[in-house]
């Protein structure tokens, strides 16, 4: 049965496959040192303006969240994030795992505005117990957000803005960068992602590659003796090669950003075709990941058509419902879709 | 300057001292196998009446929650609390420093819910993403609460009774315990939370000890190698006979209820004054801190008499004061503030 | 230049990336439950002839360790290895971040014994402080070690006998298992393996896969919410499948098995060759992994026909050298660097 | 029985109980904001004579290492210690539990020498692989050792400068410091101390204390947010009080170092006695720790009179045993013990 249950559910796409083949037998240094993975850190830092910028290389999101946050705060220092983000909700305590707390904000649709982090650690620090309360060390952000959402250029600017007022940094994870950059509603490119985020990174498992993420460091934010800590998280590939060769690929040619431009096309199709008929928007998802609001009755019988996922229950009678498209997205899989709704 | 800034302001009960020069000299043994520690466990399994329970003693409460919540939960496993409640604002990340999560519940006066719960805990399990949360292996409160306020016996029913529907231990936070169940508010005793709770502590650095909180645990979760878990945590003293001279002479003749009884008193003194000359009270408590909605002008005044605390701000004109009471509050002192307000 | 500096130099056997190539655009779930892991699983249950066991997959050899020995341990609980064990010396402190403390034991040619272990419990009991010290609570071995040498099945045959009688598991890292087993001083196989072991890997990442490890627990040793764990690590990979699907294929018609015949048969001649030449052994290594003593000057002159490792110093005159051969290995770069010496 | 089992029997000096007494009424600040400790600070900094010195005071001697090692290094970084240093056998793992590893050094007689040190660092660097080890940011020695013996001041003087060349601190554990600097043996004082080590504690706990140690940075290895990280530790005590009336009344009119005097003297009256009945010395400790080789049957019989420590077993026939006196020691103890033997 066709699957839009998630945007992982395909390999990698064909380009990176192939290159992966090609490569194979040439003989290359291991654990960041190959030269597929030089070459895709100078395309990427070329990319998104850069020049000083460190890049490095992990195999998942979770990981790379729980490796740069643990790399970058001091120990006392904990991360604000939305109440609803990933790292917050979905990564089994990973963040607190490695001796950090989340520090978290009411968020509208995924977000949180640079306003509430003002607020916070204003309130904190007038707070004649502050010494006892946790430090907040870093601003983490998803673009887009968990529920597809983008923040504009200006909210952008403005966190920014707050971060630095406060010397800490600004962190984006972008497991599915690509599909908000190039979305109709996104108002900025990846080289404003780098010049407002001190760190963020760009996903590669969703986003065509077998597994990989591409980590950024502004100059500042680069943590020291970075390899090892990666190495002490269990988190560094032998095999660096295999990130390396992927985002060398994805980043040759707008490869990336095309396949990404393919995946949002789909989830627009699909929303407006649920939205002519009469189904109701959760939240209106300019990206690759479209909520809707369904009754279980109709819920039942479109599972027995095609896979997709339901999010949370809204109350008795209905479910928030998730259907998510990728680069593998098919066409004809879309059409089939909305021929049953 | 006379202070109500705080419960712990002063030294120690004179008859602990007492007890502490006493015994100064007679050669123990370290590290809880003094006969000072082993007198106060007997004591205290008499007093609530659970003589299978295991007793330690520790030397503070933030120390008493990190080690207590790390010994008994598995490495996956998170602590659901309060928002407001102690281990999620006031320990500096401990909790989270030893590994594991804080799912916060939102409280109302300090306290949380049997049902919002069971509502977490469903919801979770519900969640098809649940392998990748947090997993829920204990439910923490305090008695008193962080506001003074305290759990009916019927409230404290339901929430033990919701934790053993899904066999994770109920651990009651007693840093006040003896001004709680004193109050004339409350409708249980010692015993009732021995009872109720699998896991508790009877605070003894805010109730006439120099420091030193005793950690009771029902059979069930008493944790293996306890012992050597405490030491790993730094937490073990050379001379526990500090501790268990203290808490042997506090379960002496009702010595910890006693001394209790009289701080209590002291803020019904404070509550009724302060009423009748029109303030607000922010909460009302029970216990021995009390907390009043005062303007910013009268808390200047006021603050050039006697200390208090501003425990947060309300608004622009008005913040939220508190006054704590102790075992060691004298009397005229209480006279002299009513005086100034 | 060719080079033989380890065994993680290449991609993935031909067989293994057709295999990728060929599932590319199949649907899969991801986080473990893709059709691809539960085939390997299956096969590797079947190859160790032992149907009750667990197995998962994970990326690469640190990661494994750090996710199993903290998985499986007791937060008081340390665990037994060699001083020049890969969990003491090269993974940047892996164990230890988790909590954890390797409690060494001095080495010979990289192996342990019973006895030792027998010793270091025994003595560790009868300390008047044990409870003040480490806990051991699982012996890790690798096989082949470090070295490249192996123990034999008499050896292992009393490891596990002494790990059952303290009622710990033998925990066997086998990054390199293959070339231990298809050895011609191997006297057991896989099944003895997962026979005297609680808990072992397959190593993939050195053995033919892109990356990858398997994790086989014996029902006993299965840790509770092990995914919840591995992706509270970081480590569990949203497209299982790249993992999966590798295994499953590495553990079809024994390609597994013969592929590390070629590269031991390698290994093989270089030995013969080097000790023809009248190279000094340093370490009689009967798998992948060749040590010789060799003085400075002819390593200089060899490091510009071909690379290698300088393992590490011997003397102001002599260096330690490893030739690694791994599946890759071309026998005319073996001729090659036989004929430069 | 009178025992000579360690050196933590007793209570606290009968001066420091005055004190406690004396004081206890008076209204304080706690948590490190009362005025004896401020008190205490400024009479440490002036007996250390470094008016730049940073002072704080914890509980105990664990805990004190505990949280000093991980507050000043990096999270990748490791410290070493001689293999018999308390940090590495006697804590139960709390340095790993924070997440560091224990580099370990053989020791002779308790003790690490910084050529020993320069080795370890250089060998390291020189590893091809040294970003998969553990980083050196620490040495951690303990003066007096664990076995009673003393660093000389040129020993000490090399140790200071090896760390400074590789920039990196040397800690102190000076748990037993008095006992050490009042030796006979003793080249040095506690001035010297303060300018060669960059961190280190004087232990209050078995010098006069009921408990409590004083951690001495100098100004370069402050850590940030200190108390914040001692209170995330679990460590920071409300009634700081108690700690600063011990350590104010212990560095009042050199009480500290007089009553070590004691000590030291009815050491030295154990050792004599022992030696001139032909008893075998095991270690020739200048200090307050006595260390003699026995044979079984003798202290089959001396332990039907007096206790002591067995500390290890030595051969089938003898053990090595401990003696220890301390501040509270009384001569007509020593008098029946040497009747005794």
């Amino acid at each position: 049965m066709i699957s839009f249950e998630n945007d992982y559910l395909e390999g990698a796409h064909e380009k990176v496959l192939e290159k992966i083949v090609e490569t194979n037998y040439i003989q290359e240094p291991g654990y960041g040192n190959d030269s597929f993975s030089k070459e895709a850190i100078a395309k990427i830092k070329e990319v998104i303006d850069q020049p000083d910028a460190s890049v490095y290389f992990l195999s998942g999101g979770t990981q790379t969240n729980q490796v740069v946050i643990d790399a970058v705060l001091k120990k006392y220092e904990g991360v604000i994030g939305a109440d609803t983000s990933h790292i917050n909700v979905h990564e089994a305590g990973a963040i607190e795992f490695s001796g950090h707390k989340v520090l978290t904000l009411p968020s509208k649709k995924g977000k949180i505005t640079a306003a509430q982090v003002q607020k916070y650690i204003n309130d904190l620090y007038e707070d004649s117990n502050y010494t006892h309360m946790v430090t907040p060390g870093m601003v983490y952000i998803t673009y887009p957000t968990e529920y597809g959402t983008l923040y504009t250029k200006s909210e952008l600017e403005a966190l920014s803005r707050i971060c630095k007022s406060f010397n800490i940094p600004l962190y984006i994870d972008g497991a599915r960068l690509g599909y908000g950059l190039v979305s109709a509603d996104a108002d900025i490119d990846i080289k404003d992602i780098a010049r407002l985020a001190d760190i963020f990174y760009i996903g590669g498992t969703k986003i065509g590659a077998l597994c990989g993420e591409a980590i950024v460091f502004s100059h500042q934010y680069k943590p020291q003796h970075f390899n090892t800590v990666i190495k002490q998280h269990g988190a560094l590939l032998a095999k660096s090669r295999l990130v390396g060769v992927q985002f060398s690929t994805l980043f040759t040619n707008n490869l990336y950003f095309d396949i990404s431009i393919h995946a949002v096309k789909m989830a627009m199709k699909i929303k407006k075709a649920f939205v002519n008929k009469g189904y109701q928007l959760y939240i209106d998802s300019p990206t690759n990941q479209q909520f809707f609001l369904i009754d279980n009755h109709t819920i039942t019988e479109l599972s027995k058509k095609v896979k997709f996922t339901c999010w949370e229950k809204y109350d008795e009678e209905h479910k928030i419902v998730r259907f998510a498209t990728s680069w593998a997205t098919r066409e004809k899989d879309i059409d089939f879709l909305i021929e049953q709704i």
